[in-house]
């Protein structure tokens, strides 16, 4: 057993993916970063590097390809057309197609530009060796996610409300797992609400808008942080002719070590 | 004596620089954000948003104007035409002009798209409430700032090396110094290097590119942050055919605390 995470797991994972495998990543690869991902024709491109400036603890960028290209600076000999468990397909803002190999869309247009943001998942690994349980961990499901009604600052043509993702802490922990996530703001960083779902527009947290719902046991809180399936809303909200995006929780999982992040 | 930041002193740094002041900003307005800026025609905004979203430490974006305006959200009622101490005019690469007021120059392009980049001086408010002396300051001069030999990442046209900041900190104080600007990503951070500037490619550091030299005492090191004047580096080695920009160590005072960047 060792503490340095092996970048054959990460490798492996994203073979079985290209080779078809469709699961959630959260737990996957432990160490990497994962990254939520949403391809736009080129003309769409400046508005949404410029809403996520705008909106960095949603939308933190770590990579922004050329056009038109499928290979990143975060993962050595990975195709971003079929490296991700699941695809989403959207035209005009309508969700149209799920899919586990994205290659044919992406031959739809020449000049996609492709953007990798950081995602949560990369700071479980943290929480997990500081003996804080992320439960949907525990449960083997999907994180749960939910639209709020925290409206983000709108660029060009893009707008939406900002998504989070929650997991349930034990009170005297939830300021531990704000610090060790907020040493890491590249990853969405600590937590942009804590308790008071219903503050942010959430009635019901067993019924997320993403992913799966997982159980709060007493005297836990649920912690909320900002998530990566933002620009899904602002999709929907905005509604581009096209885009590419990874299906929520589905993520594409990168050579970075979530160290490298850390401030 | 408080020890609040006081929201007058930025506002009425602005407006002496309205009116015609010109000095270096380090030590002015204590407790608020400094910017680096740089204005380009919009054709040029993708090329720059991306180099900077690829070359994070030397720019971190703060703020993106709309095409044409000269208002910001870091600064309620500051005109970016005027509020600035020193301005730099460029055309195709090369510094054509130096000013106060770049309203006329402002006039030539309705399209300018203009980047609020963060700025080590911001730091330097925390550094001096943990007792560690900020030399230029001290000595009542600009921060030194030098052309290094390391690339950035490039981005379509643009391309440069990076500049760097230097303070002489003692040997006892670095880690502090260190641990102290890493706290605040968006106005540079950590360090890129310590000691050792000839592996920067300096060859002598009492003759900086840009600013002025200060003194290194006995058991004191030279140690470099990455610099907001990088900007100025890609303009000079790439030739857009039109930019203004801030002039080195002549920075835009900001209302928004130093606090509001930590992590």
């Amino acid at each position: 057993m060792t503490l340095l995470p092996d970048l054959a797991t990460a490798r492996a994972a994203r073979l079985a993916y290209r080779q078809g495998l469709s699961a959630p990543t959260a737990g996957v690869a432990p160490g990497f970063t994962q990254c939520n991902m949403i391809s736009l024709p080129k003309d769409w491109a400046w508005d949404f590097l410029l809403y996520a400036q705008r909106n960095p603890k949603p939308c933190p960028v770590l990579d922004v390809t050329d056009p038109g290209s499928h290979v990143t600076a975060l993962a050595e000999g990975a195709d971003l057309r079929t490296d991700i468990p699941a695809y989403r397909i959207w035209r005009d803002g309508v969700l149209s197609e799920e899919t586990t190999d994205a290659t044919a869309h992406w031959a739809e247009l020449p000049d996609l530009v492709t953007f990798l943001i950081g995602c949560s998942f990369t700071f479980e690994t943290p929480l997990q060796q500081a003996g804080i349980s992320v439960r949907h961990i525990e449960q083997g499901c999907n994180v749960p996610m939910y639209l709020t009604n925290r409206a983000c600052r709108p660029a060009g043509r893009l707008h939406g409300q900002m998504v989070v993702s929650m997991r349930p802490i034990p009170a005297d922990r939830v300021a531990e797992a704000a610090m060790i996530s907020g040493r890491t703001p590249a990853v969405h960083g600590a937590p942009v609400h804590i308790g008071a779902p219903e503050a942010l527009g959430i009635a019901d947290l067993s019924r997320p808008d993403f992913g799966d719902p997982v159980e709060i046991r007493a005297g836990e809180i649920p912690v909320f942080w900002a998530c990566g399936v933002t620009p899904q809303a602002a999709v929907m909200a905005s509604k581009p002719p096209f885009a590419i995006t990874h299906a929520p929780g589905y993520m594409f999982v990168t050579d970075i070590p979530d160290t490298h992040w850390q401030v």
